[in-house]
């Protein structure tokens, strides 16, 4: 098994805080979060030695970053703000992801918990890649061929696509966010931390709309997954998806159901005619 | 004197509500607000003519669309969802303005007050370009040449610029207004409705911090202006913009203190090698 990426997002079993560095805690510590989980992880981890290893929420702590530097893996890591992305160039990553707030799933931001100052992707590549030296790949809201060129205008040095992906054979996305992907709801995107205690952007359904998005009795990270499961678990055996995160960025515009890798070979297209 | 286009944005003397024809209020509708004044302000613009008029907020009533349809003038409006620019389509805007969450001011949102679900301008621009078949022009975070070339890629027919021009010789900004935008603070916008009572971009300032971005105290459009007047000019005479609103959009990084012509030449630069 030759594993080339991994990328190690909201889950806190992978994750260790990058409080210890900066000026305030950038996310909860559940009960659910285990100490000596993440060398655990890179226990694992370091078996495939993974030539690039993404990581989200900031970086891990100093001690494991290295061990992950020591195998040979280029290192990720991604920025919401322009304070974000030079924070990780000061630490060594060897590029950073420019989320705009377009993305779907988790915000990655991890030195603010301010949203309302969280920034668009068509303003934050430029601003990144101006404060920055190292690449800057650009994330969120990129749908299709004509949304890399884009991107690359705008300075980007590559670009990283999640939500058109959904849709294709390989990916595991359940029947009824499938479903949702394909409808017009999937126009209609929210950050919500219901489904997990994090922001995280999602199609609006029937929790969303009647609790509020955005809800200070939601559980706090990871602990609120928990507390709604056994509702998204019958909701969705009836075969609905309104009780389930729907994770979607702003454009499912580029979502098709074709093989993984004729997608990429069409995405990729725009990166020869932008050279 | 020659006009060769006016744009008709937040003065409530100059708008009537798109509310009739849509299923809610899409915006308050204060004592400020004079039922005999757009037909006034109708009647001056008249006299000038201009080859182009954009409205924001949606449309004003049909007979007054109408009249200024009549004498030969262009019409636009701001759409920031894809059914805005549906709505927009269907009553024969000649162009839409796809406004994404990074432009600064005013929002043009008028068939929906709910902000978790407006759009970044790379998620907007490419999905209403797809939905409707008038010209489309990108606006939100487009800072320099290469912003209008993304632009143009993701399929707008045009650009419209605003933050970019504000350090300009023309622009009527003021001092503490152009202190803001030259300092590292405008890396820093939120949404906020304290200075009008509708929300609009501005540079985080100390009023925005203590009383949040988007209060409940705001009073309604645009009563919040009278309100917090005394404190802005008090604030302004001392050189403090720290309780003015300093709208400004997510990306400031293309302000310059030159003329504007020469800022609208190198701009259109990009558009020539677009061709």
């Amino acid at each position: 098994m030759k594993v080339t990426a991994v990328s190690l997002s909201p889950d806190p079993f992978l994750l260790t805080s990058a409080s210890s560095e900066s000026t305030r805690a950038p996310f909860p510590r559940g009960r659910g979060a285990c100490p000596s989980a993440p060398t655990a992880a890179a226990d694992v981890l370091e078996e495939f030695k993974p030539a690039v290893v993404s990581f989200h929420f900031g970086l891990p702590a100093p001690e494991l970053l290295e061990r992950v530097r020591r195998w040979g893996a280029k290192i990720l890591s991604s920025a919401t703000t322009v304070d974000e992305a030079l924070w990780l160039e000061a630490r060594g990553v060897d590029a950073v992801i420019a989320q705009g707030l377009e993305a779907g799933g988790h915000r990655g931001n991890f030195l603010s918990e301010d949203l309302n100052t969280q920034v668009g992707t068509f303003a934050l590549v430029p601003q990144i890649v101006r404060a920055v030296k190292i690449p800057v790949i650009a994330a969120g809201g990129i749908a299709d061929a004509k949304g890399v060129a884009a991107a690359m205008a705008l300075g980007a040095a590559g670009v990283q696509i999640g939500t058109a992906y959904m849709l294709c054979a390989e990916a595991t996305t359940s029947a009824v966010h499938r479903a949702a992907l394909k409808s017009d709801a999937a126009r209609v995107t929210a950050l919500t931390n219901l489904f997990t205690g994090r922001p995280a952007r999602g199609i609006v359904n029937r929790l969303m709309r009647e609790i509020g998005p955005m809800s200070p009795a939601a559980p706090a990270f990871p602990l609120a997954t928990a507390a709604i499961a056994s509702l998204r678990v019958k909701a969705e055996s009836l075969g609905s998806g309104e009780f389930s995160p729907l994770w979607a960025g702003q454009n499912a515009s580029g979502c098709k159901e074709v093989s993984a890798d004729l997608l990429t070979i069409e995405l990729a297209g725009a990166l020869e005619d932008a050279r």
